[in-house]
């Protein structure tokens, strides 16, 4: 079947279902021309939007269309993480070309449902409209932080620890795997970790409730551009240390089997969707403290300094300009 | 100069200016993962997102790209328009083709920014992203509006006044023209209300502020369409005279020179964002007194009945029922 066969209200009413998750706070969802929910009085609101592309961000050969739907909703959850927030309602547009069926459409929003579901987000409403070319698809997330608990990428102090919350390059290993046609069970975790990244909401509520850090991101574009982004916000320096960076055992099989660049795909690539910040270093212990009792990860990876420069420590003891290169759509 | 020379980030630079129009509750604009601003305990958010897609809404070579960025968030400030709101932050996604040059593109974001300054709107974030096809743009915008003046599709009752707020087709007549290569002179103001629709704001807060309509929509679908979604949603019947149905002198010399068909034109078409609207029969004078002493309009065009069908009553005075049919992306 076709969306040409039910229409663009009869998609509407076919996905409606499972979009209300919470209704506390919602006063109307899906179904009029906006909808309509209560901010509390003592929360400030976070509002963040990213496009997905075919052919650009996803290949609808190489990714299932329930992962697809888990991830386009999860990255953007991911910003309302790195701001220390909580993501509450969301609105959906997707852009539909007529080759696509309505089963890949239904899995997209069971897969979107799936990950809202996880979090308790609402999908209260969005746009659907025919595609000449790719399926695109677009959210607008809405999240909540009490204003004194956000973190930005602009509030790092010279002398600060830098830290991750996670491993880093298992996504990019897992996009190469696929584009390498190297798919296996063997390297299961690392397409997983492409396909399937899962925002770091509960990292970022720790983090920011403890009142510590200085600073806070989402490792989107890679380590080496999202440290640049708090370096050029922040207007510092840092440098890193290569040995320190977390990866997983299966990162670093992969990396010596195909004999891959393991730096360039651990710190130039990105879409890990870990928290990176900088916190000082009086407080780094203390925090790490409440993210391990929370079942959250802490990983020093380097410190800020003066300047401007993001400098990497090889294993060797040398040192490098490593720039804030990551991924630019225009380059 | 082409985007590929500056980069996203350059891109985002290029842009920022301008983007701030009102910093009153605005925390943090462009720059970070989120956007962060206040919104005030006694008023409901409002969420909306329209995404309009090269080939689809809009063709390159017919429409001036200032116009094109005034139009896209025109369309999602009717929405919050339609709900009785004040439109606030705007998120604004752009995938580009390597085709648009960097002056469309100023250009495109240079007609954002003078409609946001028109109705004091904050471009707060966005994302950029290359597109393998045709230019995308996404706009998700926040407004607000006291919860107890909310207006919804689903509130008519039977023996309502049916109203539109402003004339209807001229932006589907100007659509023809252009479609037709007909454009001059002769007929500027219909391709001005294709290419550069005014959101009826002041219009909307006018009617919520009285708390006396029962339901509202905003005519993007077409009269029949968004007239047939207050019917569904509120479980009614209309009629509808032709002859109240509102529409400029051009638009009938437009019709009459070259025999286009005006009901299809002003009924079944739509982008008139004008706003459609039920009222009780008794409180409609005073409504349209309200709107007329703040400069807005009133026209009433029929009254909705029991049962579900959408009747229009011709001007030989027969009646026949005309559904609902309006804009379907998918058929």
């Amino acid at each position: 079947m076709k969306l040409r066969d039910i229409g663009e209200f009869g998609f509407i009413e076919r996905i409606k279902d499972g979009c209300l998750i919470r209704d506390e706070n919602v006063i109307s969802g899906i179904g009029d021309d906006c909808c309509v929910f209560k901010t509390s009085a003592e929360v400030a609101s976070l509002l963040t939007t990213d496009m997905l592309v075919e052919q650009i961000h996803f290949l609808l050969e190489a990714i299932p269309p329930y992962q697809l739907g888990r991830k386009s909703l999860a990255v953007n959850m991911s910003d309302i993480a790195a701001m220390g927030g909580t993501p509450k309602e969301a609105a959906i547009s997707v852009a539909i070309p007529d080759t696509v069926n309505l089963g890949l459409l239904d899995a997209l929003y069971d897969g979107m449902k799936s990950m809202a579901h996880e979090f308790e987000v609402n999908l209260l409403g969005g746009d659907t409209t025919a595609s000449p070319g790719p399926l695109i698809i677009n959210i607008a997330l809405v999240g909540e932080v009490r204003e004194e608990e956000v973190l930005y990428r602009s509030g790092a102090k010279v002398g600060d620890v830098v830290f991750l919350t996670g491993p880093v390059g298992s996504a990019a290993a897992g996009l190469d795997i696929i584009l390498k046609g190297r798919g296996s069970d063997e390297w299961g975790e690392l397409i997983e970790a492409h396909h399937n990244p899962h925002p770091q909401i509960k990292t970022g509520r720790t983090i920011a409730s403890m009142k510590v850090a200085n600073s806070l991101i989402d490792v989107s574009d890679g380590v080496a551009a999202d440290l640049g982004h708090i370096c050029t916000e922040s207007r510092l320096g840092a440098i890193v240390e290569e040995k320190m960076i977390p990866t997983t055992e299966q990162f670093r099989a992969y990396c010596e089997k195909f004999q891959e660049d393991s730096r360039r795909l651990s710190l130039h690539v990105g879409e890990d969707y870990v928290l990176l910040g900088t916190v000082p270093a009086e407080s780094a212990a203390k925090l790490q403290e409440a993210l391990a009792s929370n079942g959250c990860h802490f990983h020093s990876i380097g410190k800020t300094v003066a300047g401007s420069s993001l400098r990497l420590e090889s294993r060797d003891g040398s040192v490098e300009v490593i720039g804030a290169s990551g991924w630019d759509h225009f380059r």
